[in-house]
């Protein structure tokens, strides 16, 4: 399997140095030294194709500008990284990063008035639009990663010294934005069963209203918090802060692009979500999607005047500062939105996979989920203090043999050396994947005499 | 040649159809159906080779992800853009990219202190290092786009209502950087010949002392500006700036990764570059240096603590929010790096090619060039009202006539339909592309009756 996989990669490579001759070439068509670098190229794809088809073969490339491994993480194992799993990126994804990594890619066919989710060649202008209907808000703007989605609201909304409602859960990112901002975060304590509740929000309200003198200027919560991956009750919760006249960020970091989200039905002000993180697309990005009573002030454009030229850049928003996302990892996200769009509608299976594994996991007896359970999400905090960690009590690599057994079964992901808390997440991995995974684990339970409940139930 | 470019990229992307399979694969191996997709993309790929090899076939992939075309500038075409030229991916980051595109892919080994500059693999770490000593200064941060660098250097520094010092060609996002801060623009004149000299900017900042009562919060100035490509004297600037006790930012969008830039002395503060513009990386992407008297003010850590939790996130930094570029544009800025360092040794070279070109345009007799002459960058404005634009005035496509015959020789990136000023780039270009662009431009000239002046000297 690795064999192919690195051939594959090799196979690509070697397209990619015939592709450099190509550009090196004049348009009107090759000299005869480039037809025979072509040649050659080509003779060493089909090499590689004979060690692809067949599996053989030793890696002849295994640095990427003498530096870099090939990372193969996605192709030869199964990766269960907490953060990683909804921004692997799609095969389309992948085929437009070929065709579009170049800097300023986007900018092809730029023309008044000069900003990028005007451009109509790519259809930019189009997407923005459908980004906007995705979460069913009224405008939709690209930005670097949600953290950047965050700010543009907390600059314009927040002054110095004000305090901003946020869960005890909150992101750090929504702490950083923030305190760029000039602001104070104030958290809303979480129930026993680590949910924040619309009573407990309106009691944090109260409470900092009473100790400030002052509305808080803006409340910030995460429909799937990142610590243990549940489900909050953000329609209640902003509710409950439009009683306040505050107004409401939605972070669908972790629901954006993997789950549907309706920002009116929340009644969410700003829908954040993160490109890299939950919509198949290269970092930096993200989108910072509001309403049309909001926009004219977070997309606000610039009034500055130059006070020689009385030049004037009327038409670029001053918290997007201009345009955002101007190659690569726009076109990552807009050619993973068809699957993305798709993909959604099929939450309740992802979520289905996510109880199939972690009901295994539950089924090696001392192992614990710290999440709400059944799961509602994908990603999970679980707890085998009881299970793996009593094994690491004793081994000699301590927790890492979790990491060795997991590894020599193909899966990665999971925290080096943590055999206590650690989290996971299942997204998108198939059907065939999940019953791999869940079986290997009880299989390395069973390796180290932990005791194993037979499964009960169909799935 | 476009066969030959087409046949490249439906090669890729077969690959990636391959290596789709491979994706959905077990790690212990391919079943019998992937085993047999895989053959079937392997002799779909060999199919192609042959195509490409004979220079034969028609297209059979023409869209990515249904709707966008494959970019074929770089492969098919000359391109003279003036902002894309040095952002083109170098060939070791396109190979990055294939191996880096997901999400958060440079996150495989983040362990504490959980910070992007501070992983070892890949070397981001290492990359931080020698990215500061590129341009010499103390310290070196990835960022999304120059412009993130100057809003992060504003919010720091700049305060409700503080004039900042730019120059009346500074760039729009310098503008906004300033707008968002809460600060106000105040623009150096330039001279007749288009430059920014330090007497000028002394002149300013007294007239904004005697005016505002303050003393500016920052000074910011491009090296080589966004109009003219002109060179200006940021060394002088600086002097003057510091002897005000004002803060110097060096905006090295059109500097950094294409000539030496030596941050220490120019006597910068802070060095911002801009990778997807001259870095060969893909956006958004770009570097904020400074020294080490300036970094832990804007390379602030958070101080904010959660009100219940006590939750503290103390590596993280404010103005970064936290991580930056988490995946595929740091690792092309990575993988081109060693190429970058070598071509800004080769600077001179691309000033004579520039240069080679501005002549044959100059002599093509009512051609002007509006930039300093001769040439110092590879970024130049020229004026054709009297060449090519005469043609347009009598020609059934207007200026169009200009873009009809260039893309006819394969030549694209001139601002389409403009025939009086515009701009173009000839970063990056090749002798033998650069004699051939030369001569693209006299062939037209000539064909529409246009003097052309022999040339004189060598090249």
């Amino acid at each position: 399997m690795k064999e192919q996989v690195q051939k594959t990669f090799e196979a690509l490579f070697a397209l990619e140095d015939i592709r450099e001759v190509l550009r090196e070439a004049l348009p009107t068509g090759l000299d005869p030294d480039e037809e025979q670098a072509v040649r050659e190229g080509v003779a060493r794809v089909r090499a590689i194709l004979d060690d692809l088809e067949a599996g053989t073969g030793t890696p002849a490339v295994t640095k990427i500008a003498g530096t870099l491994d090939i990372r193969n993480r996605e192709e030869a194992y199964i990766n269960i990284q907490p953060i990683q799993a909804a921004g692997r990126l799609t095969l389309e994804a992948r085929k437009a990063l070929i065709a579009y990594g170049d800097g300023y890619s986007t900018c092809d066919a730029c023309r008044k008035p000069f900003r990028l989710d005007k451009i109509t060649k790519p259809s930019i202008a189009a997407f923005h639009e459908d980004l906007a209907k995705f979460v069913n808000m009224d405008v939709a703007r690209v930005v670097p990663g949600a953290r950047r989605g965050f700010q543009a609201v907390a600059s314009t909304l927040v002054s110095k010294g004000d305090p901003v409602i946020v869960s005890a859960l909150a992101h750090y990112t929504e702490f950083l934005a923030v305190e760029e901002a000039g602001g104070v975060v104030k958290e809303v304590p979480i129930s026993k069963e680590n949910l924040v509740t619309p009573d407990a929000v309106a009691e944090k309200i109260e409470e900092v209203i009473r100790e400030t003198g002052k509305n808080p200027a803006l409340a910030m919560f995460d429909h799937v918090d990142y610590q243990f991956g549940n489900l909050h009750d953000v329609a209640g919760i902003a509710k409950v802060v439009h009683q306040y006249d505050i107004p409401f960020l939605y972070n669908g970091a972790y629901t954006v692009g993997v789950m549907p989200v309706d920002g009116k039905a929340i009644g969410a002000d700003f829908v954040v979500g993160s490109g890299h993180k939950s919509m198949a697309s290269v970092a930096p990005s993200g989108v910072l999607a509001t309403t049309d009573e909001w926009a004219p002030k977070v997309l606000r454009t610039t009034a500055m005047v130059g006070d020689v030229t009385n030049r004037k850049f009327g038409i670029k928003e001053v918290e997007m500062l201009g345009c955002t996302l101007m190659g690569g990892t726009l076109l990552s996200m807009m050619a993973s939105f068809p699957a993305v769009k798709e993909r959604v509608n099929h939450w309740d299976e992802e979520v289905k996979k996510s109880n199939y594994f972690i009901d295994a996991l539950l089924a090696i007896e001392g192992s614990k989920v710290l999440s709400e359970y059944p799961r509602k999400h994908t990603l999970t905090k679980v707890d085998t203090t009881g299970s793996f960690d009593a094994v690491a009590a004793t081994h000699k690599r301590r927790g890492f043999f979790l990491s060795d057994e997991l590894s020599k079964r193909g899966i990665v992901g999971e925290f080096a050396g943590a055999t206590r808390t650690w989290k996971l997440n299942t997204f998108g991995l198939s059907w065939k994947k999940i019953r791999y995974l869940a079986e290997a684990f009880q299989e390395i339970a069973t390796k180290y005499n932990l005791n194993v409940k037979p499964r009960t139930g169909s799935a």
